[in-house]
């Protein structure tokens, strides 16, 4: 399945801070086709560093998309059956616009002149994106980590226009642990000389910032358990200790390398937009009670979790399963037995499989029914 | 209880490393009596960014010591009954001989030239010391986090000299995770462009760096639990969010606060120095069995952890006591509930009281029995 990114313009979209942002753009794949009564269409929402480039081969580059194992024919996501759609996210740095984005005002990147957005904002354009399809009811909306968070404001904002949402290891809030780590990474970007206050599109990006930023994201997305089979305590292209500062132990190297290698595929500027919108994320929009967040609508969920993720823990997944089962919303729950800490969604594929093909397929039935 | 750090100075040391440092400083307090056999003597250990003071008012900033709600009189280290003492580490940058301190070859601060140091060179240090006082035999060695690695070392290294160790909320050598938390604030460091390559002691010191490492560090010590009931998602100084990249969260604003007036009180190499040497720590110096490193001595055990702790995990206690039990040597073991996270090994200390007062005393009556 070789697969293209392409791109669709809107004239504009107001934003939750009142900002107004014209024109956008919004970068997306497709996969499998829309069937004639456009019943059978699927949003995929990607996590905060992923993009449109969700599953197959891609034309350009060759590289398998981040769900590729979730979406294909006879996959989770069978695109045999449905009409998959992924697009990049509002702020992102992957063809939708961005910090990174000319700015038609001033004819240059818009960098910290762009507006500060939020979850709300990305499913927004998202609508916009698949109205302009002509599909005005989605069989599922689906996404894990941040692709969560949207996957349940989809239910919240639009629930006539979703008949199920698969949120996937993830928060109808940050709590502050998650909110430090992510300032943790904004203030590695903010103090990297390179950062120029966002404006080095012209030249050497924040890279050594951008790389601490991300080895921080990448101890988080492992678990305790899943670092120590990855790594233990083995040490790097040599048979003892060095004594000195260079790379000892392989976990360094790893984490060395992935950092470095960050910055040629993720703009700096938008790690500080796009980490911002999950810490003001809250899906009872300030109200605090999800139960009133959730009156509204049918949609059914499936709501995942896995036992060793500790930056999105279970128990954040139980409470938004608690208050839907309070409303007698029809949900299903999965506290998925997984090593693989945050990451296990990404990797640990075979159970979720099943729940979300057994899950899709009640849910096609319930349409034409 | 006022009191005074005092220094004492040795030709010098060989290090693991196989380099020598000479001359080598100490600085020390002491709350308490010796008594006349030499038989009451207690080392504490402080954890990483600690120093000597550890208890009482110090005489030139009237700030109380670090454990000062464990140590005298009438506490857990109850200095009407013993002689307390605490020695800051060496590397460290409170007195003690590290990097910061005049090379004698150049008669500038060592910076990088410093050689790198270990755990048991950190306790050979302290056995000089000790011994400089005419302190034979200890009735204790006790500390926490990178305090209790040095109780445990003390135990292997020197064990005819420590009757009872009491390691806390510690380790006998770091997981992957652990080592990857330091490598992030080590990088974050060195990629501060006012560390210059460790020669920042006659100019501005690399502050964002050592911020960003404090930042990170201050997320580990604390629990999940712990930073939602002190800071929740309460906001600062607003009612709304700021739709910016200031300060919107309490959280972003202690972290901001705590990492820039950490440089205030800790040099950068010292941290860089001292997290290698907890990385490199390995109780069973590369055999990898526990059992051998215990095998000398009597030394009885109390070993402490807490159940939120996620930095130092009960379960690496545990796999101590579980080996001193498989040796059939004294240990007793707690793991105490509480909220605090690492921390609470500093702030937790009702229930540490008790253990710690009844252990001492028992093991106190057997050397006068």
């Amino acid at each position: 399945m070789i697969v293209e990114t392409q791109c669709s313009r809107f004239d504009s979209i107001s934003l939750e801070s009142g900002a107004t942002l014209a024109p956008v753009e919004v970068a997306y794949q497709t996969y499998g086709k829309l069937d004639s009564e456009k019943s059978n269409a699927i949003l995929i929402l990607h996590a905060f560093t992923g993009d449109a480039h969700a599953a197959g081969i891609d034309h350009e580059t060759g590289k398998p998309g981040w769900w590729d194992n979730m979406i294909g024919p006879g996959k989770a996501f069978d695109t045999d059956k449905y009409f998959v759609l992924c697009s990049n996210v509002l702020g992102g740095c992957q063809g939708t616009t961005g910090p990174s984005s000319i700015n038609p005002a001033t004819g240059l990147p818009y960098a910290m002149a762009f507006p500060v957005i939020t979850i709300r904002d990305m499913v927004k354009l998202q609508r916009k994106f698949v109205a302009s399809l002509g599909i005005e009811r989605l069989l599922a909306v689906a996404g894990g980590s941040m692709g969560g968070m949207q996957a349940l404001e989809w239910a919240v904002s639009y629930p006539e226009m979703v008949r199920a949402s698969i949120p996937i290891a993830t928060t109808t809030r940050h709590s502050a642990q998650q909110i430090a780590f992510n300032e943790v990474g904004r203030q590695a970007i903010m103090a990297d000389p390179d950062w120029c206050d966002g404006n080095y599109y012209d030249k050497k990006p924040p890279g050594r910032g951008l790389g601490i930023a991300r080895m921080v994201g990448h101890i988080t997305y492992m678990s305790d358990e899943s670092m120590r089979e990855k790594f233990g305590r083995r040490l790097r292209e040599k048979e003892k200790l060095g004594f000195d500062f260079n790379v000892d132990f392989e976990v360094e190297s790893y984490l060395r390398y992935r950092g470095s290698q960050f910055v040629n595929r993720f703009d700096a500027n938008s790690y500080l937009y796009i980490t911002k919108a999950e810490d003001y994320f809250d899906l009872t929009n300030g109200s605090g009670s999800l139960a009133e967040a959730f009156e509204r609508g049918e949609t059914r969920f499936l709501v995942i979790s896995f036992s060793s993720d500790w930056l999105y823990p279970p128990y954040q997944s139980q409470e938004i399963v608690r208050v839907l089962r309070r409303l007698n919303r029809d949900v299903a729950y999965s506290d998925l037995q997984s090593n693989y800490g945050h990451d296990a969604f990404l990797v640990d594929v075979v159970e979720q499989t099943d729940l979300i093909r057994g899950f899709l397929a009640s849910t096609y039935r319930a349409v034409y029914a």
